[in-house]
């Protein structure tokens, strides 16, 4: 048996998975605030599944994904600030406590690797390789190819947020202007449409859709900043497919035809971009996917097998 | 022995390397015009090397970087145009004749593949992970990690050129505007410069230092792509290193200095793009690297050593 932590700014899904990668049982759980939060978050989330009926003296392996940079090496967390989290060896928190390895990883990666490992068994027809862009407060993608999650010379392979489309957009947090976060980022969309409500780009979709102008843009440069990450990703790593997640995407339909109608449009342009056919290459993570814990878990399980076999499976 | 070939649009380099990979011999020849000249011309650069002291019964594969398309995995070549050549299996052309195995990889992925190894001998910390940028006539990239090359789903990752990252920016020939190759291409620059010249390039950068407005925005644009390439490719492979090559990096220092210039700039704006310290990871292949030529042999050692140890080298 195998465990996975996803360690959000709220909530925290954990699950566990059997040899056959199999997920058996599933519970969710606040997370707390700050770095002993944090730590005792996993140790309660851990031990919440044997009220699932999982019994972890079977437990082999803990992964968890977490916000914020990940030395996937040691299991150190840097600034994870919507955790309230500057620096936490979390494993050393943890292991002895838990008794088995832990391994650590950036959630997006994580829920590339889990999103990856979903949808190989959704459908028969394989992929070797895709893209996960996780639409959340901020932007970022994880890549995965041949089962490889690429973490890059730093970890930070995938941080397409932070490219800049177009030198007259919006400024974006980082400093530079027209950011595919700045455009497309949950938390700068909501943030200059300025009012207030449980769900800031629901609400834009809706304004957008009555015709109130500030509305419309937003929702314009949400889908041309989600169609430049699609780019992007195909472009520089060509992947088989790139696969949407995160917060934004539960606009579900409304956010992808935007964003087909944004790649159509560059495809009529373009016969190069036509002939990469990206609208039919762009996917939604299905709602309510555990993408992020169950890639923890296979991260884990990964690291565990790393350590018997000498064999990486995790791409350091 | 193994034997390399970079076809170009004029001239075909070939040289040959030992078992260490180190550089025996070398010679150049005119390419020919059309699929039967071109294969003609791989026979004959093949064959020139033995004037150059190799003894062609120790060559034991032929490895070939061409611009075009190519299905590295039957070396059929597409749509390379500037050779004339719609469509060539060039193994099928050459292999009897030569009575070797024949590898064929797209040329600037060869050069990525060259590179590296390249980079890798010219200095003693090893680096991981690279990406080659090419700037001619046109924009592309290569990806090499842990010494495997990065081909994608379709052979096309590094297909950096025809991202966009200016929407109001120029009319790029696939269509698009502000594409990276429409800002920074040798072929769109001087298409847009218009003068005649044997280097228009080069004379853009002599004209904007002595004021001329209109090359003094063609030559900040190309400034802005080449940057804009590096950035994409480090946010999105986090390679430790980008290398410019082709023939627009024939301006050496000058065009260095302006591309550090933009990456100093966005550094200065953003603390994230400041922390990737992109400026420092920028370097130019030494002129006169055979890297396109050297990648070839070296693809087609890969490829020949594959076949006999089932272990792929070069990752399909």
């Amino acid at each position: 048996m195998r465990v996975g932590l996803d360690v959000g700014g709220t909530k925290t899904d954990a699950l566990a998975v059997d040899d056959d990668s199999r997920i058996v049982a599933r519970v969710r759980r606040p997370t707390g605030w700050g770095p002993d939060a944090v730590a005792q978050g996993v140790l309660e989330a851990v031990r919440a599944l044997a009220g699932e009926g999982v019994d972890l003296a079977s437990v082999r392996s803990v992964g968890v994904g977490i916000p914020g940079q990940v030395d996937s090496a040691t299991g150190r967390v840097v600034h994870a600030v919507n955790l309230g989290v500057d620096d936490l060896d979390l494993p050393g928190a943890v292991e002895d406590e838990l008794g088995v390895p832990i391994a650590v990883e950036n959630d997006v990666k994580a829920a590339a690797f889990g999103a990856y490992a979903l949808r190989g068994r959704r459908d028969g027809a394989a992929i070797r390789s895709m893209a996960y862009l996780n639409l959340g407060t901020g932007i970022a993608a994880g890549i995965v190819s041949d089962g490889i999650l690429w973490r890059g010379a730093r970890g930070a392979a995938g941080e397409v947020g932070h490219i800049s489309v177009d030198p007259n957009g919006p400024l974006c947090r980082c400093g530079q202007r027209g950011c595919i976060e700045a455009l497309a980022g949950g938390g700068a969309v909501a943030e200059r449409w300025a009012r207030r409500g449980e769900l800031p780009v629901r609400d834009i979709f809706d304004a957008a859709e009555t015709g109130d102008p500030s509305a419309r843009q937003l929702r314009a440069g949400l889908a041309r900043g989600v169609a430049a990450g699609v780019r992007v990703l195909v472009l520089t790593a060509d992947v088989d497919i790139v696969v949407l997640g995160g917060g934004v995407t539960g606009l579900g339909d409304r956010l992808m035809r935007d964003v087909e109608r944004e790649l159509q449009a560059s495809a009529e342009a373009s016969a190069f971009m036509r002939s990469l056919r990206l609208s039919e290459r762009v996917e939604l993570l299905p709602p309510g996917s555990p993408a992020a814990a169950l890639g923890a878990a296979l991260i884990g399980a990964a690291g565990d097998a790393r350590h018997d076999t000498e064999e990486a499976l995790v791409h350091g």
